[in-house]
Order: structure tokens, then sequence, then C-alpha cells
């Protein structure tokens, strides 16, 4: 194990905006040690004061719609205006690729040596819930280093738009112009979810087809309820690959910001986003207690054995184990 | 409070298939009483040796689409072949509604008026949670009274049709013929969950863009991976309002069934169900246990408090309450 240093070392170093220290402050809240989760709380209340100033921004689209270039032409776009700009991943298939460092930052080469922005890959070897808690916390300490913008990226399949909606304050949907049935990849849930459509790679002679899905979009979120936020969806093209349409996204984004912080939206809804992550905190930690506990330990699999064959309801498996 | 029956009473009544004991039974388990959730289990224990021998299958569909229609005919037509069918509903808006018993009567005229036929409407003022719980015992309850085969009804928005699949063997979605637009109503989550697509209102007049939908649907489906049992999904048309198709679904269904329980799938996946359910009571009793404590109850609020205007951490929050 690499060597820790001390909790106002970490703070400090936080705190000054210095990269090598954020990284390693990070890596202590996705450790599992009982050490690191120690030390992690303690950095975290310290710096809790010098959070939320950042706008959050989730982003999702399905593999193959440009999530990475979107991400290199957007960052590169904010860093070109003086904003500091982090890059965070929910990435439920990191599980299994064993992690994606070098990709990540293959996949970004100009953000990943741009000295206003940093980048963060998804935490390996974790659950979608561990994902999410660390995303939340890694966000926490972008925001004390100072920097003003998060792009937290993810997939568009599963659970995770969802664990990414709960931790932002703003929801870019990434779709592609396909050939006749672009809808057909709309997922209601997703839709509902939804601040911004930027429909990608409306680049040199894809126009046409990207305009057209641009009105279909639109045609199409007619049919969805108003969002929580009162402020209308909206649909835009851009070419992550030639850079356009990186002007129009961020000004819909800093006007919805105004209009959200005027209305008193953003502030209420992370508040609600707060209380909901308690209530998730409290939910593992009484599973994680649960299933640590050795007597758990010794009969769970018999009653789960069981409770498999149909001899045992799980009612009374359950109240047996929790009775224990 | 309507007085109780002994244990026995309840058991003996519900084994001889008696309808009103069976009523009086599934009332107990949705109830909340502590007294009555002792009694539940052990009613639901001395059946379990007489539960499992059902065919259990989802319907879903979007409001409109006529799914009480349907199950009105497919259900008449189960009767008419000797079989003896429950209706059971998972219906989330219940909580709003404030119970649907009449509604679902009186959608169901006939179904409601055959001796072979059992209709139990959504348990009300419940949390999803609870009300699946509560389907998942009532299946049993039908079962043990003798139903040959269980339709457990879910209207086909948000987490209710995952909690039905769980709960069942085979899956039944209920489509419209649409105007053009067909495709987009599928929710790529619900269709991976299907086992059959039947395309409604196929009336007199209507065969043909009936017949254009199964064929998109079909073409559609091409689209999803294989199915977790290995039977091809299926597309046919139906008309609820006429009566027919209901002979070429049940066949469908029926040929699953043999073929599932032959390669051992059908098994398998009750067994995952049980074990899934086992997961899901324990979480649901921690979190009872945990919020219905008395330092728990008398903390809370102020820790919410904390947590929501951002002074304390959700994860130190939580660990002072669990640690009280």
């Amino acid at each position: 194990m690499r060597q820790r240093l001390s909790v106002e070392t970490y703070v400090k170093g936080v705190l000054s905006g210095d990269r090598t220290t954020l990284s390693r402050a990070i890596t202590i809240i996705e450790s599992s040690l009982p050490g690191d989760r120690l030390l992690a709380s303690q950095i975290l209340q310290s710096i809790l004061p010098h959070t939320g100033k950042s706008i959050r921004i989730g982003i999702t689209g399905v593999p193959g719609v440009g999530k990475s270039t979107f991400i290199e032409a957007f960052g590169s776009y904010l860093t070109s205006l003086g904003k500091r700009v982090a890059v965070l991943a929910v990435d439920p298939s990191s599980k299994q690729s064993g992690g994606s460092i070098l990709g990540d930052k293959t996949r970004m080469e100009k953000l990943s040596r741009d000295p206003h922005a940093y980048i963060r890959p998804s935490p390996t070897n974790l659950s979608l819930g561990g994902v999410a808690r660390h995303t939340r916390e890694a966000i926490l300490l972008c925001e004390a280093a100072g920097y003003d913008i998060i792009l937290v990226e993810t997939v568009g399949v599963g659970q995770s738009e969802t664990l990414v909606k709960g931790m932002t304050d703003f929801f870019l949907l990434l779709m592609l112009a396909g050939a006749g049935d672009e809808l057909q990849g709309i997922k209601k849930g997703i839709m509902e979810m939804v601040d911004v459509v930027a429909v990608n790679k409306a680049d040199h002679g894809n126009e046409q087809a990207v305009a057209k899905a641009v009105m279909e979009y639109r045609q199409a979120l007619h049919l969805f309820p108003e969002t929580a936020s009162k402020v209308p969806v909206q649909v835009v093209a851009c070419s992550a690959l030639e850079g356009t349409g990186m002007q129009p996204i961020w000004k819909l984004i800093s006007d919805y910001y105004v209009q959200t912080s005027e209305s008193g939206f953003l502030q209420h809804n992370r508040q609600f986003q707060r209380e909901d992550w308690l209530r998730e905190q409290i939910r593992q930690s009484l599973e994680d207690r649960f299933y640590e506990n050795e007597l758990v330990k010794k009969h769970i699999t018999s009653a789960d054995q069981a409770v498999r064959s149909g001899e045992k309801l799980p009612d009374e498996a359950a109240a047996d184990l929790i009775n224990l």
C-alpha cells in the first residue's frame, strides 16, 4: 500500500488545486480499507465548506455516439473560456474491463494535456452503488480543488443514468442522426431525465440528416410531460469531431443554471439529492453490517438453500437471519 | 377490525378452494397489523407444500391498450378449457386512486361471474415494494386454492414490470397497431423482458394495420439479444374485443411451459426469483427495523436537516444514526 499523508496535507493540497494530491485523495475515497474510509471521511468533512460551487453536468449516450470526442471538444471549449473542467466517469462496465485509465486519457488526448482540465477515469472493481458513492464524493473533491464545471460521463445502458441524474444539475443526452428509425432508440425513461438533447455528427455532408433528426426529436419531446425544473428541453445539433455547436450548448447550460438558481430549483434539487444519498447510504450501511456479521455469514448459505428449494418462505428465512 | 379465524380454518378453507376464505386470507397478508403478519406467516408456511403448480403469467401494456378486455377474453377462453384462473394486479397507481375493486370487477364483468375464475384487485395504500411482496404471497395462496393459471396484470409504466417479471414464468406484452410510429412505444427495457408480444385490436376492418405492426415488431425483435429461456420471442395478433387469437396465445404459453420445464429453465428461474425475494426481504426488514427504532425516530429529522443543508456528509450522518 502506498503511504498515506496526513489529513491536513490532503486538504491543503486539494484546496490549493494541486492535481497530484487531488488524485491521491480520490484514490483514498475509492479505497475499501477501513483506515482509508476513516481518512476519506475526515478529508471530505474538512473540504465540505468549499464545495457546491460548480455546475455539475451529466452526459449520456449509447456507445458509438461519440461521447469521448464530445467531451474532448466541449471541455476544450470551456477551458478556452477560462473555466476549469473536471471529467469523471460512471462506467458500470469498468468492472469487467478492469480499469480504463489509459483508455480514457487516450480518447481525450487534447483535454488530458490541458492544464485547466482534470480527467479521472471510473473507479474499478466496484458495484454500481459503490461507483455512485465514490463519484459523488469525487465531485466534492474536484469542487474543493477549484473546478468550475464537472462533467460526469456515463454509458447509456441500465441504471447508471439514474445515478448520474441523481448527482448532477443538468443532464445532456448525446444522440445520432440515424436512418429513418431515429426515434427507436429513445427510451422513455431517459427522455424524462434529459435537459438537452444534442444530435452529434453534424459533420460536413451530414447536416441534412442531423437537421431532420433535430426536428423529429423536437416533435417527440412534445409527448413528454414538463420537466421538474420547468425549463423546456432543448434539441440542438453539434459536431464533436469538428467542434461545432459547443457555444450554443454552453449557452443553454449557463442559461439553465441562471434560471434554476433564480427559481430556487437548483438548490432544492441538490437538497433532495443529498437527502436521497443519505437514504441510500443508510440502506447500504445496514446491508454491509448485516452481511459482514459472523453469525449471518455462517447461516446464510443454508437459508439461501431452503429458500431456493421452496422449503422455506423468504419472509421467514429473512426474519430468522435478522434475529440471529 | 373484522374478526380473525384460526390458522387451521384459513388453511383448510384455502386448500378446499373456498373463495371467501381465500379472499380473507389475502386480506390478512395485505394487513400491516403485527398480529396479522404473524398469522399470515403461519398460513403461508402451512400452504407452502401445496404451491408452485400453476403457470404464472405476467401481462403488461400501456393504459388504453385493452388489458382488461384481453384478460376477460383470455381468462374466459382458459376457463372454457376447464382451467381455473386467478387474476391479480400490481398497480402502482392504486395508492392514489385508493382502491379499484369495483373498477376491476366492472371491467371484467363476465370473468368476475365465472365460477372457475377469481379476480383480486391491487392491494391499496402500499408502496410498490409492499405490493410486490403481497402479490408474491397472493400467488402462493391462489395456487394452494387450486388455480392452474395466475394472470398478474400491471400497467406499463415505471418499475412495476420489473417486479411482475420477477414473480412470473412468462411475460406477455400487449401492444396496439398505431399509425406509423408503432416502434416509438417500445421501451428497450420492457422488450428484453418479454416472451410474447400480442398486437391487440385486430378487430374487423383493422386487420391490415395489425398485420403490418406484427411484421414491424418481428423485425424490431431481431435487434434484441436472445432471451434467457432460449425460447424465441413471438409476435401474434389478437382481438380482445372479438375474442380472436386466444387459442394461439395459449398454445405459445403452454409450449413455452413444456419447453422450459424440460430444459430446467423454469425451475431454475423460480429458484432465482425466490433467492431474489429473500435479498429484497432482508433489505426491507433491515430498513423497517432501523426506521422504527425510537432513537432513530428521535434523531432522523435533525440528521436530514444537516444533510439537506450540506453541513454534514450523508456518509457521516448515516454512520451516526446507525451507531445510536
